[in-house]
């Protein structure tokens, strides 16, 4: 097993949806599994640490890694920049650490095609009233920003189709299940285990 | 979930893999599950119930289903015909139920052209010696079939490469919560729950 690489899984969904929750419950039971750290030119929010949630960085420092290939996808979403830097990510994969990219539904393009293997989930919220009340619980955002994000969300659950797998997150230790038996299944795909016939057959 | 429609499930693999203890143990565990009873003109084995293991019938007989369009597969392998009768299986698949056909390798084809959202698990033994002890366990076969068998086999594990999941079968338990792991990722596959982008932005 020390030879495998690591599964790339992106994990996309509307702001609201929980995915921050899902994946904090997800990486504290796996220990094979990391989330990927993005770069980010958005206002820290209360609670959150530079270098844990994101590395939140000025707009002039994030177009010069671009500028520089040094990202592995970016987007910008309500006015700030959110990105992926490649190195830490492929380093882990090659550690056979499963690596889980927590991208903007627009950003998901961009990874599947540089890497054909990816594994994309998209979270969904069980209704648009449960992501409404959970935007507001978050207490950091003006009416015109819930508004506005909303109507980001109706858009983005429409393009769920470009996911390969939906977990409805009803309840969070749910969906975290859900998450590993994806995972798990993804480690039998025969595209991961080529090696085995020459291993069973004995030509190896 | 009720109007949800079934999975249809291939498994195959060489002959002393473990396919119907495998399965067997599956059924048990798992009430929304059948196995599709195939049928066969090989002889009846030690053990063995007509329509519970297969339905044992004649070439004749087989052929002439062949001819009326109402098998879904069917191939030659050792000198018999094996096949499956169409109709049930999709009477399941209407009503939500999994449905595993336990196939020979050479009929995998076949249906993945007729069900393109069929679920393909190729059941590896550990090793070819493994596989050798097994098929001797039986007691049933001469030493020419045996050698017979083995070479067969090894044709079969190097086409495991046309299946998307291959499970090693060390352990009957394990190789049945890998299975399990597989149906509950593939119910998470969003061309699985197409109906999800409706249903919560609320456009039903």
């Amino acid at each position: 097993m020390s030879d495998k690489k690591g599964i790339l899984i992106i994990l996309s969904g509307p702001s609201g949806s929980g995915k921050d929750t899902v994946l904090n419950e997800l990486v504290a039971r796996n220990d094979d599994l990391r989330v990927s750290i993005s770069m980010t030119t958005r206002k820290m929010r209360q609670g959150e640490t530079d270098g844990v949630n994101y590395y939140f960085v000025d707009r002039d420092y994030f177009e010069k890694k671009v500028s520089e290939g040094k990202m592995l996808e970016y987007a910008e979403y309500v006015g700030n920049y959110y990105g992926t830097p490649k190195a830490p990510v492929d380093e882990m994969l090659n550690n056979g650490i499963n690596v889980v990219l927590e991208i903007e539904v627009q950003g998901a393009d961009k990874i599947r095609k540089m890497y054909p293997d990816v594994v994309s989930v998209f979270l969904m919220p069980p209704s648009l009233s449960t992501l409404e009340s959970r935007i507001r619980m978050r207490g950091t955002e003006d009416e015109e920003t819930i508004a506005n994000r909303l109507f980001i969300a109706q858009q983005e659950i429409r393009r769920a189709d470009e996911f390969g797998y939906v977990i409805v997150n009803d309840t969070v230790s749910e969906a975290v299940e859900s998450f590993e038996t994806i995972i798990k299944a993804e480690q039998l795909k025969f595209s991961r285990n080529k090696h085995l016939i020459s291993e069973v057959t004995g030509n190896v």
